[in-house]
């Protein structure tokens, strides 16, 4: 019965009102900033920076009305167009045979180093993607140096052994042994080149002002698929790879700004002589289309 | 002095150390998940019900230590790949040619109707892309029904005149002025199909065992990509469209499982005769390009 006693007195029980008072407020928080999200999704909430940026910016006389908000892109005519004119021969199956013969590949051969040339032609297609209110919000880094490859590989290699020992979890390393990954990357000094794809989480109108890029992400790796099928067109071998936790080191090592964020680190090449792929297979049409 | 006295004693300040430590309470418990999501970032959030979905699902031998977690995939040998040999003929140039001259189609026409066979082999394509784990956390809804195609302009047109009047903010709207979008949306039932694309947060092993998709948002993105290139291959146009708010509604209206999300809606088809597009540029190489 003491016991009893010494717990009614207890510290806990005494403020157990403002305990409860406190976590009704949390909850009550919580959710409502997750409306306030709802009912303002994305753009909204940097609305006030955008406020902020006009006032800042807005040198120009204060009374135009009209020039309170300015499109990021011009107002042109629109023109006309008259379709894909410029297709492949064997169409959408030629295309299939062509990316169904790509694979992930983990192991590269450091010769013969594929011409820049055909580097930045497929650099130029993948610009060539679709992007939120055309931000085009993409940055490739093509990384050729073998000092700044080795750099990378070691800031890679070492967040990926913490990834794979500490954060991620038990389940998704297991899910990856089927395809012998682990934290040890040579092809990050094998591979001839190192793209990295980094997304403008926003950018800058000519005038300075700041600009939102909307759906970068989605964009960026649009764009990334793209770069993929132009790689295989010509005939190399990459790999998409997403070193978690290594971004901020990445960007500071290649100098990018803070408005750009690592999304894929893809090296690219041609495989090793020696390289051998997991034995997957991929879903049936059955499995990935559903016809209404 | 009367007015201060009243202040004093107001509730506000009779309470204030309550308030204060309330709100001390909600930052600490703010930036304690912020941490904790930020050293343990993704799949590890999931792994608590990885575990009861383990006991649950666990009536083999208990004492199968190796079993207790196993891979999604098999574990098979690993087999040669001796890289990229189905390519184009004109390599990485060819294919830029064919890619630059995509562009995003607002008004299609209901004729011709593309055969379904194409949109078939397009999607097959857009099955060989990587993704995390090879987890494939893709699903393609092609819709052809006129009642249903209708159904889902009706929704969407709904919740974009709410986006636009509402949600969006009013820079967004105005960076969207030069495209001539608006919540009207014609292509919805006049394009012969809309294919949408829906993401798997998260799926299930042979044996019911919830599977988790690493980084299925950007593996659908990328998977998109290359569906895009495939239709362009086949000299269909297309346009990408994010449908804000409308996901759920859409996932009812096509009875998909929880476990879906709609990540984007493609219009597909021929361009009306009349159609005209926004006369933008690309960036040019040196603006999306750097190099090391």
């Amino acid at each position: 019965m003491n016991l009893l006693l010494l717990f009614q007195k207890s510290i806990i029980l005494q403020y157990s009102q403002w305990i409860f008072i406190s976590i009704i407020t949390i909850i009550a928080f919580h959710w409502f900033f997750k409306y306030l999200h709802r009912i303002w999704p994305l753009g909204k909430t940097l609305d006030h920076n955008h406020i902020i940026a006009d006032k800042l910016n807005n040198d120009d006389e204060e009374n135009e009305e009209h020039d309170e908000y300015t499109p990021a892109l011009e107002e042109n005519e629109h023109i006309p167009y008259e379709g894909a004119t410029i297709k492949l021969p064997g169409g959408a199956e030629q295309f299939y045979k062509m990316v169904h013969n790509r694979r992930s590949v983990r192991s590269f051969k450091s010769h013969p180093i594929p011409s820049l040339k055909v580097i930045e032609t497929c650099i130029k297609a993948a610009g060539t993607s679709p992007s939120g209110a055309h931000t085009e919000p993409w940055t490739f880094c093509v990384v050729s140096n073998k000092e700044l490859k080795q750099r990378i590989r070691e800031i890679i290699e070492f967040e990926e052994e913490l990834n794979y020992k500490q954060r991620m979890s038990r389940q998704w390393t297991t899910d990856l042994r089927p395809l012998k990954t682990d934290h040890i990357k040579p092809y990050l000094t094998d591979a001839p080149y190192l793209i990295l794809i980094f997304k403008q989480i926003y950018g800058f109108t000519k005038s300075g002002k700041r600009k939102q890029h909307y759906y970068n992400e989605i964009s960026v790796s649009i764009a990334t698929g793209i770069l993929l099928c132009a790689l295989q067109a010509a005939g190399l071998s990459s790999l998409v790879t997403t070193p978690l936790n290594c971004g901020p080191f990445l960007r500071d090592l290649l100098n990018r700004p803070a408005n750009e964020k690592l999304l894929v680190l893809l090296p690219v090449g041609y495989p090793a002589d020696d390289c051998r792929i997991p034995d997957l297979q991929r879903k049936d049409l059955n499995d990935i289309m559903q016809m209404y």
